[in-house]
């Protein structure tokens, strides 16, 4: 489908997770990860899978719009149907070292994630 | 550069606007451009142009970390420095016809916007 090695292992990496899949997706990021996402930058595959995680638990659905590669970078582009938003599209830009995510920059917005946590939270404390 | 027409005119109006010039970056954007932004859907050039020009005039610096395209897609990332936030990285994905924008998905994260907008109120009104 792809001539790109970094895309390879990007679509690889997304399609796991995306099926619930976490085991299989960290196969594909390196040890000493570093990953600059909305909330900071996370260092190391045990902190990404912290951060990963949660929102796969939570994660009903997600589709591609798209996804671009060279030798060592890829962007893939997606949209995210999970329990607290129903629409909550992300940009992952990858860079890949011998068939392990790197790098990555993370990309979506926090702020309904954080509105359905903060009306989740009056209403267990009204 | 590339091979892409597509990513050839994502470049030309991501240049155009991350040098302050809206004017030459409207230049390739259809009338009818539709663009699903965080805070939701817009339509319609005039409307894209009431967007973005708030953030240019505030915007102090902006750096490409990547830019990808085939045929009638582009993914372009960046990094932008503005007055409020030191650091927001934004992706667009467009699609364009006839060497015009006509569809865009443009993902940041509102939240340190936001933050700087509410601390900037709370300095106005304690």
């Amino acid at each position: 489908m792809t001539t790109s090695p970094a895309l390879r292992t990007a679509l690889a990496y997304h399609q796991a997770w995306t099926n619930h899949d976490l085991d299989t997706a960290m196969t594909h990021i390196a040890d000493d990860i570093v990953c600059d996402a909305p909330a900071g930058r996370i260092e190391g595959s045990e902190a990404y899978r912290g951060f990963m995680g949660p929102f796969v638990d939570i994660l009903k659905n997600a589709t591609l719009i798209a996804a671009f590669g060279d030798d060592d970078t890829a962007v893939i582009v997606y949209d995210t149907e999970s329990v607290p938003v129903a629409s909550a599209p992300a940009a992952e830009c990858v860079t890949v070292r011998n068939g392990l995510i790197t790098y990555s920059r993370f990309i979506f917005d926090r702020t309904p994630f954080d509105a359905a946590r903060a009306a989740a939270g009056q209403h267990v404390n009204p």
